[in-house]
C-alpha cells in the first residue's frame, strides 16, 4: 500500500452527527472449558449480545497478527485504528499518562514494583503481598522529590504494589535495563544503558534505587523496588484530527484513560464500575460523537484461570447492554484488545470476536455472539485495524475514495 | 508495517519444550472429479486426518497471494515463514543444494536434462525417456571436469534425467537466458546474457553444450542436454537464529532437502518412503524441537493427471499417522505447498487445506479435513507465511508482543 490506513481515513473522513460506541471487554476472547466445549463467551447467557448479533454482523479480529499475543496497548492502539507494529509506546510511559502525570517531552518514565527482599537481598515476592493503594500512596510520599546528579524525580502510586518513576532533566535517555529481573529468588539486577548516550540514565537510576533501598529498610514487606520498561512519552496522530471525531473515554482503569489522551481523546470520569460507566456515557451523550467504553473485569478473571468470574463478568455487562442501547448510537462494536482464556491464564494469540450493530451493517447468518459463530460471521476474519474504518463507515463518516 | 513478519519471530521467539511437526503433503489441494463433485483429499478414506480436524482447526491458506501458483521453492518458503515475493532462488542453485553439491559464492547453478534429439538437431523428448539413476550418472562422468575460459564446470547427476552443472570461475553472472525450449521440436535455444555483464557466462555456457553434443552424439536416446535456471546460491537467514528452534528435515526429494538447508534445517536420512521418514522421526525426536516432513506422492501423481492414485497416497498417508501422532507432538501441522489438482495436472492457485492441532487450538466446527469443510474452519483463509507464527504460538514459543 502507498496509503496507509490512517491517511485514508484522513482523506476521507467528514464530520457528521452519527455516533459510535466502542464497546471494548478486555480479554473478551477465549478458549473451551474442558469439559463442555465451550468458550467463556459461548457459556455466558447473553440474549442482549445475541439479539444485536443476529440484528447485526460479526466476524473475528487478528489484534497483530495470526500468532501473535498483544499487550494491552497494543491491542488497544489497534482497535482505534493505529498499526501497533508502527506505534509503540513503552510500558514507563504508558503507566505514567495512565495516571494524568503530565510527561513533557524529554522525561523518562520507568513502572515499578514495591517488592520483599530477603536479608541477603533476594527478591521473594514481586509484588510485596499486593499493598493497599494506601500503603503504596504513604511509600512513594516517602521516595518522592530526590535530586540525583541535577535531574529531578518524581515517585507517583499507580495501584496496589505498583508505581511510577519520572525522571526529568538534561541528557536523559530511556535505552536502559530494567532492575526488575521478572522472577523470585535472585537478586534485582543493575540497571545498565543499552546505548551509549544512556549510561547517566543508568547511573541515577542505579543511585536512586540504592538510596530507595535504605529509605524502605523498615518498611517490609515492601522492603526493595523494581524498575522496568523505561520509556519516553510517545508522539501519536490524534483522533481527532485522523477521523474529525469528538471522542472520549470512559475506563476505570487507569492505563486504559493514558492510552486514550495519548491519541487524543477527552476522559471521562468513570466512577468505579460498569454502572458508573453507563451513568456517565448518559450524561455525556451528546456532547461526542465517539465513545470508547473499557471493561476490565473479562481480563482479570481470565488472568487468574477464573472462567466463571469471566462468564460472570460477560452475564452482568449483558444484563446492563439494554441501558447502553436506549442511547440509540447509530454504531455499537462490542469486542476485545485480545484474548485471555482463562484456561490459559494469561493473553493470548487467538482471534477475538466482533460484533457490529448499525443500520447499515449487512446482516449474516450469526445468531448469537460467540467465538465458534463468530468463525461464519459475514465480516470474515479481518484486522483490528480495520475496525475503525468499519465503524465510520456504518456512522456514514466517509466520503467516496477515488473518482 | 515497520517490521516484518520475520523480525517479529526475531523478537518474540523464545526457547522452550514444545515440538513441533510440519506435514507437508506436495500439491495438497485439488479440484474435484467430475463425476463426484469431490476433490482428491475429499474422496480419500481419511479417518485421521478427519479426527485431527475435529479436535484441532483448519482454515485455507494462500501460498503467495489469491490468483498466484506457486512454484515448490516459493511454497515451501511461505511455509517456513519467509515471504515467497522477497525471498527468492534459482531452480539450479535449489537443484545444487538439494543433492549436497557445496555451492559457493559466485558459482552459477543450472539445472539439466538429457533429452532426445533427432538429426536435425530437434529435441523429440524433453526426458530422454527418462533414463534411470545410473544411466544419467554414468553420462554426467562423460562430462565433468571441463575447464572453459578459466573457469571450471562441475557436472552432477540428480534424479533421472535431470543433473545440473555448476560455473566456478571468475566473473560468472546467473542473468542468461534458457537452452531448454520447454516443447519439444524445436531446437535447443542459443544461451544469450539478458544482462551486460553476463556476456561471458553465455559465451561459456554455450562453448559447453556444443562440446557436450558432441560428447553425447552416440548416447541415444540422452544424445542432448537443455539448460534452465541459471543462478546463485542465496543467503537466507536461519530458522534456527530467527525461531530460536532447532529444525530438522525429513524428505525424500532432493530438492526439499537442499531447501530446507537453505533455511538451517539439518538434514536427516530420510530412507525412501514414508515408513522410513517416520523411523528417522521417532529415532530423532528427542533431539530436534521441529520436523519438516515431506510426503512427496500427492504432487507427482496430481502432475500425472491420476486422480485416484493421488487419492491413494492420501490414505497411505492417514493410515500412517497414528504413528505419528503417537511421537506426542505440541502443535502438528498438516498442509501443502500448493494445490496440484489431478483434472489440472499441474500446480494451481487454488489455495490449500490446512489443520492444525495442539492442546492450544480453539476447536472449530470442522469434523473433516478437506478443501469444502477448511472453507468454514477457524483459522478462516490466510497467508502461508503466517503457519510458523501459528506454529510458535500453539507451541507456546512466543512471548507477549508490546506493553
Amino acid at each position: 500500500m502507498t496509503m496507509d490506513s490512517l491517511e485514508l481515513m484522513r482523506n476521507l473522513a467528514q464530520p457528521s452527527t452519527g455516533k459510535i460506541i466502542l464497546l471494548i471487554l478486555d480479554g473478551l476472547g477465549g478458549l473451551p472449558h474442558p469439559d463442555t466445549g465451550k468458550t467463556e463467551l459461548e457459556t455466558a447467557d447473553t440474549p442482549n449480545l445475541n439479539r444485536l448479533a443476529k440484528e447485526g454482523t460479526t466476524g473475528l479480529i487478528d489484534i497483530v497478527s495470526p500468532g501473535i499475543t498483544p499487550g494491552s496497548a497494543a491491542g488497544h492502539l489497534a482497535l482505534f485504528g493505529y498499526d501497533p507494529l508502527r506505534f509503540t509506546i513503552g510500558r514507563g510511559a504508558l503507566e505514567a499518562v495512565g495516571i494524568d502525570f503530565d510527561l513533557k517531552p524529554g522525561d523518562v518514565a520507568a513502572r515499578g514494583n514495591f517488592c520483599t527482599a530477603d536479608k541477603n537481598g533476594l527478591v521473594t515476592d514481586r509484588r510485596a503481598g499486593r499493598i493497599t493503594n494506601e500503603e503504596c500512596a504513604r511509600l512513594c510520599g516517602l521516595l518522592d522529590g530526590m535530586t540525583i546528579e541535577n535531574t529531578r524525580l518524581f515517585v507517583r502510586p499507580v495501584r496496589e504494589h505498583r508505581f511510577i518513576v519520572v525522571f526529568r532533566g538534561d541528557g536523559l535517555n530511556p535505552a536502559v535495563s530494567d532492575s526488575d529481573p521478572q522472577q523470585p529468588g535472585v537478586l534485582p539486577r543493575a540497571v545498565s544503558a543499552l546505548k551509549p548516550g544512556a549510561a547517566k540514565t543508568a547511573s541515577i537510576t542505579n543511585k536512586f534505587i540504592a538510596q530507595a533501598k535504605r529509605l524502605l529498610a523498615g518498611q517490609h514487606p515492601a522492603n526493595m523496588l523494581l524498575l522496568r520498561g523505561f520509556s519516553e512519552r510517545p508522539c501519536f496522530p490524534v483522533m481527532t484530527e485522523i477521523y474529525q471525531l469528538k471522542p472520549a473515554a470512559i475506563a476505570v482503569y487507569p492505563m486504559y484513560r493514558g492510552l486514550a489522551r495519548l491519541v487524543g481523546m477527552d476522559i471521562l470520569d468513570p466512577g468505579t464500575g460498569l454502572e458508573d460507566e453507563l451513568k456517565t456515557l448518559k450524561a455525556n451523550y451528546s456532547a461526542y460523537d465517539f465513545f470508547f467504553l473499557h471493561v476490565k473485569g473479562t481480563d482479570s478473571a481470565g488472568e487468574d484461570g477464573d472462567f466463571e468470574r469471566k462468564v460472570s463478568v460477560i452475564e452482568e455487562l449483558d444484563r446492563a447492554l439494554p441501558e447502553l442501547i436506549d442511547t440509540g448510537p447509530d454504531v455499537l462494536i462490542v469486542t476485545g484488545d485480545h484474548s485471555t482464556p482463562a484456561v490459559l491464564k494469561g493473553h493470548s494469540w487467538h482471534p477475538v470476536p466482533v460484533l457490529l450493530h448499525s443500520r447499515w451493517c449487512r446482516p449474516d447468518r450469526t445468531t448469537e455472539f460467540g467465538e465458534s459463530a463468530c468463525t461464519s460471521g459475514g465480516l470474515g476474519r479481518f484486522s483490528a485495524t480495520q475496525i475503525m474504518p468499519l465503524a465510520m463507515a456504518h456512522a456514514l463518516k466517509l466520503t467516496k475514495f477515488g473518482a
